[in-house]
């Protein structure tokens, strides 16, 4: 055992465990270090791109707040936080995505039927739908807690000019599962790109943008909580999402209503002279 | 493209690079992300333990300063800072070994002969050898920095009662490459483990002890600067070292020397009247 080599320090590594070790933290401990070895001997890694790479880990550390987290946003632009989505996704149920990091707890409420434009201006949106299980049964009062960017492009925790329960809202369903609200259209964005994050983005040229889209978090008893995004099929960013966070069914159309013909029931702030566009987007939920 | 799967994430991941990228860039982000989407899928990782790993790292952000950094010790630890040494040592010089955390910059002095063990009580041990290429031939006037822990465990910078530069020194070795000192003999010591890394030392059934060592680094013009650690065969951690930095030929001999045969040419502070121990140990670099 004494002569550790680069070819036995995985085993060495593997001999370490005590006897009594959680099975499931060896597993994912002795994968993680097997494939972090492998990655350092495929590539011959360097003392130099190692300590880069240390520096990187520093880096994110020291910019790491609670309202900005450059680790999940690190897991974001590689991917890792898309692929755990996905490997827990039920197949028949709506694809989960990226939570992100501009939730904010205490939503207000929002009723069916509610505005979340306020006195914002921006292209009307009209967004509806049931919330239903996997063989198509509405589950009626499901929680909806809904958020996206002001029209320029900002969350209301990154916007000094917005309070911060802009452009959130709960809502709760009725006993058909539907839920309804206006809102004005969100827009692409770019994930913060003045980091150790950025650097990787501008090494590997790549841009840092995000397709526009609605968050989503969908709870009711007896179901998975849904957490999810759901994009317009014109965005251009559609094909090139920096957090991978595009699944074929999380996409929708935004269909263009003439004027005129924006329905009854509706609380929106201000009135819809011109048109304005209707979504209708069914959330499905996979039994717990 | 739009549909990402966990299936074709990593051909999509590689599909956003640049076409101008710095191809040994791509090489290793490509090479990291490909095992980072592996060991998750391999281990089918969940939300759970996706977020214990990044609040891992968000806690080692928090406690890494300029004298303690986590990331280092989580490299060590999983015995990646090992493998970079090992891949990049020559086979017939000296092996490096990990630099660790508590070297210290301008370190004093130390003439050949020297003494670093000033007025600490402990086993006496009288180092010496002869810093030499790979064909054995002596290099003159190589730069030897010099250190190790105190006998209560403790390397300058952890102690507030040990000036900074107690137990640090460097040596130029003579024009037949010749270095001695004398010290008292290095203990065993455990790495820091009150914050993350210790809470997977102790998840894994591990230990945080390293056998005790001298630390090296040696430079020459003309040859690749070794930084390295030499360690006593009798040390009771000599087959389980934390950061597994023990290779063959960095396992040296304390030969016990009976009283009263302390050799003339030390200056070593008081005298040396029971047995000590004698260590003779050779430093052989690389050719640039």
């Amino acid at each position: 055992m004494r002569s550790v080599t680069k070819d036995n320090i995985t085993d060495v590594f593997a001999a370490y465990f005590g006897e009594d070790t959680d099975p499931r933290v060896k597993e994912v401990l002795l994968a993680l270090t097997r494939h972090i070895h492998d990655f350092a001997r495929e590539t011959n890694l360097t003392h130099d791109e190692w300590r880069k790479g240390l520096e990187f880990l520093e880096w994110a550390g020291r910019i790491t707040t609670p309202e900005r987290n450059e680790f999940v946003l690190l897991s974001d632009v590689l991917g890792l936080s898309s692929l755990v989505d996905m490997q827990h996704s039920v197949a028949d149920a709506t694809s989960s995505s990226v939570l992100g990091p501009f939730h904010v707890s205490n939503p207000p409420a929002l009723e069916i039927g509610g505005d979340m434009k306020r006195d914002f201006d921006g292209e009307v949106l009209l967004v509806e739908g049931t919330v239903r299980d996997q063989d198509g049964q509405a589950i009626p009062h499901a929680q909806i807690d809904i958020w996206q960017t002001a029209p320029n492009g900002l969350y209301s925790s990154q916007d000094e000019d917005q309070d911060i329960h802009s452009f959130h809202g709960l809502m709760t369903a009725d006993e058909n599962g539907r839920y309804a609200f206006t809102t004005v259209r969100p827009v692409s964005y770019t994930v913060p790109d003045d980091g150790p994050v950025g650097e990787i983005l501008r090494a590997a040229g790549r841009h840092p943008w995000r397709p526009s889209h609605l968050h989503y978090i969908v709870t009711a008893p007896g179901f998975r909580s849904l957490v999810t995004e759901v994009f317009p099929d014109d965005d251009p960013y559609l094909d090139e999402d920096t957090v991978f966070g595009v699944r074929d069914d999380l996409v929708m159309t935004y269909v263009q209503q003439p004027a005129g013909s924006f329905p009854e029931g509706f609380k929106l702030s201000g009135s819809v002279d011109g048109s304005y566009s209707r979504v209708d987007f069914d959330l499905v939920l996979a039994r717990d």
